[in-house]
C-alpha cells in the first residue's frame, strides 16, 4: 500500500525502516482519501500529528535550551515559536519530499491540498509522531538533526524581531488589510536554493525580499517595508 | 542550599535523588529571590520552565493517545487542554508540596506569590524539566504516575465541555463582566480531598459546586448557572 519510492527514500537518505509500516502509511494519509475508501478502514494522520506536534516541540526546546545557554526564556520562546511554526514545518515537509507521497481524496487534490501549508505541516508532525511511536524518541532526534537542527544551526531562525507580525500589526491599526506574500522567483545555484517573495498589501504591490527560506524572504520583504513606513513618517 | 526536608520528601514518596542539585535548586528559585541575592549567582526556574512545559506536553499527550485510542485527535486536544493548563498544574504543585521550598524574595512573599496558580504551574514544569535533564524521561513519567496520570486515570478530566469557558462567552456576550470562583469549603473525609466553590458574577454570589479538585469544584459551579441561565430563557 505504501509507495516503495517513499520507502526507498527514507532508507537511503535518513537511514530510516519502519517496523510498522502502518503507522508510516497513516502519517501520510488525510481525512479525505480515508473518506473516500471507507472499505479499507484506513487511518488517517490526525491522531498523529496530535502526538507528533509534542515530540516536536519537546525536541526543538531540548535543542535550543542546550545549543544557547545564554538566552533566557523569552528569547527561548520567541525562537521556538519561529521553528515551530506553519511555515517551516511545511518546508521541512518539502524538504523531505513529502508532498507526492500523500494520499488525498478527489476534492482536496483538486482543492490544491497537496500544496496547502497547513497540510503539510500536519504531515510533518505526523511522520514524527509515527517515527516516535515506531522506533522511539533517539530516533527521531536522528532524523530531525538531518531536516530541523542543521537548519537552525544554519541561523535560520530568529530569537528577535517577527517582521510579519510587526508589520501586521502596524497596519491593522489604521483599519483592514489584505496581507500576501507571493513568491516571484526561485533559483538554485550550486546547490543553494534561495526565494525571492513580495509583499502586497490590498492588492498592492510593495517591498520584495530574498532568502534561503520563503520564511526568510517573507521577513525581509516585510522588514524592508516596516523600515520604508518609518522613513515616510 | 536545598532544603532537606524537600530533598527527603522526594526520595521517600517519589524515590528520586537528583544527581545534581544544582537543577533542582534552580527549579525552586524564583527570579525575585535570585535577583535580591545577586552575591550568591543562583539560577531562577525560567529557563527550567520553558524545558519543562515541553517535557509534560509530549509525556501527557503520549499518555492519552496510548490510554484513548477511540478518542479523535480533537478530543484528545481538550482533552489535553484540561490537563495541561494552570489550574491543573498548580494542583499537582500543592499536591507534592512544592509551595513551602520555592525561594522568593521579599516583595513577592508580601504580594502572596507562595499561593499564587500561575507561579506554582511554573514550578511544576521546572522541576519536571530539571528532573528530565538530570535523569531523563523514564524518570518522569515515573513522577507523572503518582501526579498526574493517576488523576487522568480517577476522570478528573474531560474532552468535552469547559462549562466555565462557555459560561464566560455566555456572559460577556451582555457586556463586561467579572467572574469569580471563591473557595468557601474544603473537607477531608478518609483521605478523600473535596471542595466547594461558589460563582460570583459582578460581586453577586451565584452557584456553588463541590469536586475533588478546586477546578471540578469550579465546572460545576459554572455547569449548574449555564442551567439555570437556559431554564431562565
Amino acid at each position: 500500500m505504501i509507495d516503495q519510492e517513499l520507502v526507498d527514500l527514507l532508507k537511503e537518505r535518513y537511514q530510516i525502516v519502519f517496523k510498522n509500516s502502518n503507522l508510516l502509511q497513516a502519517a501520510l494519509t488525510h481525512s479525505s482519501y480515508a473518506n473516500e475508501h471507507r472499505e479499507l478502514h484506513l487511518s488517517d494522520y490526525e491522531r498523529l500529528e496530535f502526538l507528533g506536534d509534542a515530540v516536536l516541540e519537546l525536541n526543538v526546546s531540548e535543542y535550543i535550551y542546550k545549543k544557547f545557554a545564554q538566552l533566557s526564556e523569552g528569547q527561548l520562546t520567541k525562537l521556538r515559536a519561529d521553528i515551530v511554526c506553519t511555515a517551516s514545518f511545511s518546508e521541512f515537509s518539502r524538504e523531505v519530499g513529502f508532498p507526492k507521497y500523500i494520499r488525498l481524496g478527489n476534492g482536496e487534490e483538486k482543492a490544491g491540498a497537496r500544496n496547502r501549508d497547513t497540510l503539510l505541516e500536519d504531515v510533518f508532525e505526523a511522520f514524527n509522531g509515527a517515527l516516535y511511536l515506531d522506533q522511539g524518541n533517539e530516533a527521531v532526534v536522528k532524523f530531525l538533526r538531518q531536516t530541523v537542527y542543521n537548519h537552525i544551526d544554519a541561523g535560520e531562525f530568529s530569537d528577535e524581531n517577527d517582521f510579519k507580525t510587526e508589520l501586521q500589526e502596524e497596519l491593522q491599526s489604521q483599519g483592514d488589510v489584505v496581507i500576501d506574500y507571493l513568491v516571484i522567483g526561485e533559483s538554485t545555484i550550486e546547490d543553494n536554493l534561495s526565494f525571492t517573495v513580495q509583499l502586497i498589501v490590498n492588492g498592492t504591490r510593495l517591498t520584495t525580499g530574498t532568502g534561503h527560506s520563503k520564511k526568510a524572504a517573507e521577513q525581509q520583504a516585510a522588514h524592508r517595508q516596516l523600515l520604508k513606513l518609518r522613513l515616510d513618517k
